[in-house]
């Protein structure tokens, strides 16, 4: 695999054929990527969900403008950030390193109170704010794991994501809707993007190097 | 390459070796693949420094918490995100679509105008945060980029952003820095963490099938 050439193939499909969903095991290959993202902390604080199930996605499809990707593809993926941090949560995540790793140490509890000190008094908004950055991580990773397994993605912001959350039942489980990523493959007579050349800014406008 | 080995293999090295710098070729695909990620509406509203003065190094470890890969590294990457949406960065954007594919699209013209009318007259720091989302999924790419090239990564959040802006100019461009990201080769033998197993939350902690 070599990822310039994925990073260069994908786009986001803007019509995905029905007729051909994606393979249970390539899915849990992209969600396993997801999974081993990297995050602030390693506190990994958000959710993933995958869901398959079409009345669902049809609900889902008319809050986030009508995108019909979402029931065209086979599975919708939504990235939902912690709504807040909280004691528990960050505790659960540094014991859960402590327990698979098998050993206390002092300078992993030093840390953990440090995290806890900064995080907790903070507005709720700040903190889902920075959980939901970490989810973006994540959104870049899967992106790249559906590339690599032949999958078409089409990253969605453009929804209403408290009327998800309630779709999906987020709000009593302390997360918020982030990101919508359809998954399936492009339909390529019906999508006016697939022929288009990509565009992005050339290096000397996006990078500087500073010698 | 495979996608989850290289998940696997990366981590946050603590410890960088100096002796050991980024061959330029290395650095270039990691910037490639970082300039080729996706975003939303395809704005890119960042910029990616690669940092590779010395002193300027050691000021900006100076307000990062001392970290030092950002000096046992040979380059450091920096995340600068626009510090706001404005029309001209947009229709900087929209046009370079046009220039790039040869012709004006309705279609695409409408949905310039409605970017237009949704971020530009929005508070500046709901625009930059928004931006700053967008650095994230650079920063996904950027760290599978670099573990596709051997090479190791260690996102940073942790400093004093103004500071940076300071440093690099920053401010006087729009930008805001966002993420640290040193590029260089773990120095195993004093890295605490090398040897440490990677914690993940389960897959059903971290999964949910809605089917």
């Amino acid at each position: 695999m070599d990822l310039l050439s994925l990073l260069k193939w994908r786009y986001a499909a803007k019509k995905m054929n029905p007729a051909q969903p994606v393979p249970a095991d390539k899915v849990e290959r992209i969600v396993e990527a997801v999974r081993l993202s990297a995050s602030s902390s390693g506190l990994q604080p958000y959710h993933l969900l995958v869901v398959t199930n079409p009345e669902l996605r049809a609900r889902i499809q008319a809050v986030a403008w009508n995108q019909a990707q979402i029931t065209e593809g086979s599975h919708l993926l939504v990235f939902a950030a912690w709504d807040n941090y909280t004691a528990e949560r960050i505790n659960d995540a540094f014991d859960l390193v402590n327990d698979e790793r098998g050993f206390r140490n002092e300078g992993w509890e030093a840390y953990r109170q440090k995290v806890l000190a900064g995080y907790v008094p903070r507005d709720p908004e700040v903190n889902y704010a920075h959980a939901a950055r970490q989810a973006y991580i994540g959104l870049g990773t899967a992106l790249i794991a559906a590339a690599a397994e032949g999958v078409d993605a089409t990253p969605m912001e453009g929804f209403e994501p408290e009327k998800v959350d309630e779709i999906l039942g987020l709000k009593a489980k302390g997360l918020r809707s982030v990101i919508l990523l359809p998954l399936g493959h492009r339909a390529a007579e019906g999508d006016w993007l697939v022929n288009l050349k990509k565009v992005r800014r050339a290096r000397k406008d996006f990078v500087t190097e500073v010698a």
